[in-house]
């Protein structure tokens, strides 16, 4: 099985990511599993998953031709930072489908929207091309706005399409990543500088954990800030782990956690382990959870 | 799909165990998912599943036959109360089974079990035929070693089988109910009065959280005493307000939480609204689960 995790610059205007799941759903043997829109953000992630490559490619396909028409990013305003109009599509291979099938698939999908609509592919993580691109942060530093300048530099010449950055939609940037966990954490303040000075303390960047991303985002419509960050290795960094560090930064700055909140999916493991730790379980497994026994034994 | 949980009075003798194991998984129809047994308590916990009320109860009774033969309470010690060599057998009603299908397979095997091996039964929860015998505390109180005076109290007269107790299996408790967590927490202790003071603190009976049961016990081989709770309830009363309370009475007498533990096996739900609970996460559903919503579109 293949999902694709694509975050969209459009968390606002419902009539666009409405057109956009649609596409998604009516594409043959693909199953829309999710959609997470935030306004602050102004970003969409969604999740589909099929059994079937071309089923992956050609929804995603879909996407870039909706995404082209209707954003433009020299007037697109938000707080998660961004340099296209389909910011980010990853590929994560699912059960037995293989991290290279993935890349296979990143590549594929890369030379067609290249191809079809002009715009410059960057290639990330495992479908890097250099050691440079693997690490999405480096490739998407300076956004939307200083990449026309970013992408006259040899260094930064796209791996597919122009070396120019497309006029609405800037770039796009496309790979296979194993599973991440998508977690923010709000903070009972609004001093911006509070959450950056906890997003420097828990990222791996910084000094913090490791497996973790993260930026610090003020929510206008809340009034409040969040810690946005990305978990890329949930077995090794589990959720609890980072929310507590955030928690316990927080309270440094005499502030609180109002909440926290996953965007897009998160594997089932992952919360199971978050309650085994809270709980102070002894000798927990899988094995022990109710529903999964009786699936395993249906098999 | 019908589920049994019973609890038999042997945590100790492999050979015992092992013969009630292979006798469950051999009926036909029947999967046993767990076996949870505890050598301080001395006692085991078996779950099985059956889409058949049938296969369900000649395991059960195919269960009681191995446990009049090999157990004796007279010579029976166990931290955990007991007045039968099979204990306590509840039945649980899963997905679109009723109550009262397992009421009435509660009444078929109790009926079974005093005929055939001359057992008292006490029928429980759903299935009682009086309010005082709904609960299973009222039913075991003075446990095996006083159970001979007390069932001949005409009050206490069994709903099947002689008036007199078994003399090497004590009596039997079956009946159907909702299903409950059970629930451990050891302490950094051996002052069993802490436990016990916890235990009064916490459950429903002496004034604590609704929809809890809590004892104290001793674990010898570990030296350390546990709160030894069910929980009734737990959509109501989740295992993490339980496990905060215990933790915070423990604080209270400079004690410490060690580890916990459940006994058989616990839904998914009830782990994922504590790792929920304890993330402070906003707007959480099952539906944010990946495994959850690919089976759901697989549907």
């Amino acid at each position: 099985m293949f999902e694709a995790v694509p975050n969209v610059s459009e968390g606002r205007d419902q009539a666009t990511i409405e057109e956009m799941s649609s596409a998604i759903r009516r594409t043959d043997g693909v199953r829309l599993l999710n959609v997470s829109s935030d306004e602050d953000h102004n970003r969409t992630v969604f999740t589909y998953v099929s059994d079937d490559a071309s089923g992956i490619e050609e929804a995603s396909v879909a996407l870039f031709n909706i995404a082209v028409r209707r954003i433009d990013l020299r007037t697109h305003r938000g707080a998660h930072p961004r340099t296209g109009a389909v910011d980010v599509l990853p590929f994560v291979p699912l059960d037995d489908t293989t991290m290279d099938e993935c890349v296979g698939l990143a590549v594929k999908v890369g030379r067609r929207v290249a191809d079809r609509f002009g715009i410059p592919v960057y290639l990330y993580e495992y479908a890097a091309r250099a050691e440079t691109r693997r690490d999405l942060p480096a490739i998407r530093s300076g956004q939307f706005e200083k990449f026309a300048e970013k992408i006259a530099d040899p260094a930064w010449a796209p791996d597919f399409g122009p070396s120019e950055i497309h006029t609405t939609s800037g770039i796009a940037i496309i790979g296979a990543r194993d599973p991440l966990i998508a977690f923010n954490v709000q903070l009972a303040t609004n001093r911006l500088e509070v959450a950056a000075t906890i997003a420097r303390a828990v990222r791996e960047s910084s000094g913090g954990l490791r497996y973790v991303r993260a930026l610090p985002i003020f929510l206008e419509h809340r009034g409040v800030v969040q810690v946005s960050m990305n978990l890329l290795d949930y077995r090794r960094t589990p959720i609890h782990r980072a929310f507590e560090l955030v928690k316990q930064e927080a309270a440094r700055y005499g502030v609180q956690v109002l909440s926290s909140e996953i965007v897009g999916l998160v594997p089932m493991d992952a919360l199971l382990a978050t309650a085994e730790w809270n709980l102070q379980l002894e000798n927990f497994s899988n094995k022990l959870v109710l529903e999964e026994r009786i699936r395993e034994e249906s098999d």
